[in-house]
């Protein structure tokens, strides 16, 4: 192996193709392969250079399709197998590399041979969904703090416990959403919250099929609104600093 | 008023220039005014059209020369001013918008004229530090959410109760956090938090005179380290998923 080689971790943001970072686009135009996950856009991946080699390593994270998810083991099996063969790989992934997204198990394979690596941070989704719904995440004295949190587990995870240290004084963000999201109000309200607590679902933030809902904990509990379900990614946003 | 016109809020990311969005720039290009925050590297201005009038709206977060900011109604005032006057207006914004940023008492001021508003989402300060720290901010079973918070209150504010709530099993993200350093490791300590619980303080995420330095809970209640004071501000990171 060659110490030279570098695997560069790239926040492609939430999907649009002009919410990358001018740092991630040069980290694409100068790879010589780019690992990109299934939901990357077309947009985002026309910044990689014309003879770039392009691999869908397949990774969907949680939704309808997530059955046909390729394991993190193959994706780590890939990165160490043009780490070593390339100088300039790019691992493209979703959002910001270093929310949900395995960044760690990825860094201990591309450690574990020795090569190099560099994180290119992205707009997270969280972001892009408040900017969709024309939100803040914090408000002097009623949203504090902004919690990033996921109700979704692996199956070979117990429990995640995301529903106990809660607080009201400050806005949740609920990666990966979609699925559970009425257990999610239920508990929330069970947990004390009021029902008007406001509540924005963010589908698809940035895609050009994006919607944004606006509703509240009680609504969002008797899953009464209309969105017919997709496989857009879906943001929960639910606190008393949101603007809606 | 005219309703054409429109205050785009940008996130300018952490500092460096290319860690700005295309979108970010676009809007900078396209602009007639940009009013900015004092810590915006001009390495960021300098995507604003040349004839664009460039107003320093002062504001430097909480540090040191806090005393020196402006005041929020000043440029609440000043986007009034320059939305009636000019169809595009950016407010340039460190980081992202939505993160502690008191973007929701500026939207207020926009619609109190009648103006519209968008958000131009951008890379946070956490996230840009966790790229710096080559860190991810989740792990499987370990880290299972990111809570965004700060020590800093402002002096019109009660305490924000940010040290109730807390589970170790979460990623700490203190923005702000080089003035309260001290009293925040001690209060986590306190709190049954382990002594080798990782800690990474990055100063100055992205700029020319980053600096990283890694401890573990521990050392920084007892500020046992070198790191010279600085006006640049300081992400703090505290949790058992970090690397270090």
């Amino acid at each position: 192996m060659n110490p030279s080689h570098t695997i560069t971790f790239v926040g492609a943001g939430p999907g649009a193709a002009d919410l990358i970072t001018l740092r991630g686009v040069k980290a694409l135009q100068t790879a010589q392969v780019v690992l990109y996950d299934a939901l990357i856009d077309h947009g985002v991946l026309a910044h990689a250079h014309p003879d770039a080699i392009m691999v869908d390593v397949g990774k969907r994270g949680v939704g309808k399709r997530c059955a046909q998810s390729k394991k993190q083991s193959a994706i780590n099996a890939e990165l160490i197998r043009y780490g070593l063969q390339y100088e300039r790989v790019v691992r493209l992934k979703g959002g910001d590399p270093a929310i949900f997204g395995r960044l760690d198990e990825e860094i201990d394979a591309v450690l574990s041979v020795g090569l190099n690596y560099e994180i290119v941070p992205g707009v997270s989704s969280a972001l892009a969904a408040a900017a969709s719904a024309k939100t803040a995440l914090t408000r002097r004295g009623v949203a504090r703090s902004v919690r990033l949190l996921t109700a979704s587990v692996g199956n070979d995870q117990p429990d995640n416990l995301w529903h106990t240290h809660l607080t009201p004084s400050e806005t949740l963000v609920f990666y990966m959403g979609g699925l559970h999201r009425k257990a999610v109000a239920q508990t929330l309200l069970d947990k004390g919250f009021d029902g008007d607590t406001p509540v924005v679902m963010v589908f698809g933030a940035s895609w050009v099929d994006e919607a944004v809902v606006r509703l509240d904990l009680t609504r969002m509990a008797s899953n009464d609104f209309t969105q017919s379900e997709t496989d857009a990614p879906c943001i929960i946003l639910v606190g008393k600093g949101l603007r809606v």
